[in-house]
């Protein structure tokens, strides 16, 4: 459990509850558990997503997977327990928040992003959709789920937590539904561009296997523009936030930007 | 997902949920989501420990297991999901209870009992313990945690839910102990004397392979003995309780008398 949890990382998805906790106007301190049990969410799903009878990868930020070094037995209970402690995290922090029926939506919103309407069902679709040439529906429903769920709920959670009111919510969700799919698009273009430097990959190793990428459909200029639109849709969804919102403004240029330099 | 969770088992943990929640004088149909969920957590379970890196286990309820029928990738997302689903049920859950801190209590504790403390921890040092010769300590280590945990657990939940005070809910955790063991045990004598008419597991197998067995570690007569012993313990624990606990102890007479029929 710690081998992976504390094995690296960008923590994109607990900095952006901070965030978005922040630009609600929220104490950024009262969202942190809930942020540390979205990264345990995300650490056991790699763990599970690298399984031999998943991905079945080598390394994983630079460092052998952990089924490599514990096994695959070990490796599942580890990904297991990741998921276990995460709800056990995310329910002591509402029942400790002042308002526990404001905070339970946001850990059932979180939980639902996890699961088969979310992250697993994504995961689902990608293998059903292994060794297919897959259009950009196709593309995009997988990763609307697969990595857009969870990102979306880090950001609506982040809000909850933070007091936002329904509008507010509205321009969040927005931003986290563009943000999670230009996160995706500037992931598929640095495993092309970029494969091991970056994000500690094998080179083209993942593209050669799985079609279902926005570069591979889109062809990588028409996906590089999809996410320089992405970036500046998701901008404008919280222009009217005022400067406690500027992390959040960051965040996108940061994950476009890394794939998309200007 | 809707293969391995209802394609058969006893229900044991809602229905253990529903009873504690009888017994301690709530509604048990305000305890009926808690239960499902539950079971969903049992059901990940056994598709996780059926797979070919854990027990390797070809048949569940007499029934293929999940990953022969749908592949092993698809396997462990079903009992990612499930668990998944199980976690947004409990805070859904908790988020219409009239008392929502009491709840996300009960969802703590769940959580808390499926994961590394509990039966995830259980399951690990289970792995750990294969091919070894175990003592009484190491069996009684695993199986608390294993299967005792969430047996617990359900019998906790329910009496929190059902709104039971601290001295009832020490009564209800001292069966809830009591029972769990006693399950173990007698699951393991029914794995030697009775392998695939009441338990759909291929004759011995379990057994020849794992040796953190009761039966292994005691003998037959002596697992039996203690398993009767922990029954008589169950029902002293909960003496008190007036008729409304008839549906638990009818259950830890099921759970004993079954194997160790008098």
């Amino acid at each position: 459990m710690r081998y992976s949890l504390l094995g690296g990382g960008k923590r994109l998805r607990p900095i952006l509850l901070l965030a978005a906790c922040d630009a609600a106007g929220g104490a950024a301190e009262r969202a942190l558990p809930y942020g540390c049990a979205l990264e345990m969410i995300h650490a056991y799903s790699l763990i599970h997503d690298d399984l031999p009878a998943m991905d079945d990868d080598p390394l994983r930020h630079g460092q052998p997977t952990n089924h490599l070094v514990f096994g695959e037995g070990l490796a599942i209970l580890a990904g297991d327990a990741l998921l276990s402690e995460a709800s056990r995290v995310l329910a002591a922090s509402a029942e400790r928040d002042a308002q526990p029926r404001r905070a339970l939506r946001a850990v059932r919103e979180i939980a639902e992003a996890a699961g088969a309407r979310g992250m697993v069902g994504g995961q689902a679709a990608d293998i059903a959709a292994e060794g297919r040439a897959a259009d950009l529906a196709t593309v995009e429903f997988i990763h609307v789920r697969k990595t857009g769920a969870l990102i979306l709920a880090a950001v609506r959670a982040g809000g909850l937590i933070g007091g936002a009111r329904e509008p507010a919510l509205k321009r969040l969700t927005r931003y986290g539904e563009c943000l999670g799919l230009a996160f995706q698009i500037a992931d598929d273009i640095l495993d092309i561009e970029a494969p091991s430097s970056l994000t500690g990959k094998a080179a083209g190793r993942d593209d050669a296997r799985h079609k279902a990428t926005f570069p591979a459909v889109l062809g990588l200029p028409a996906a590089k523009q999809r996410a320089r639109q992405l970036r500046e849709q998701a901008l404008a969804a919280i222009a009217r936030f005022d400067a406690r919102a500027e992390p959040l403004r960051g965040i996108v240029g940061f994950v476009v930007d890394r794939a998309c330099a200007p």
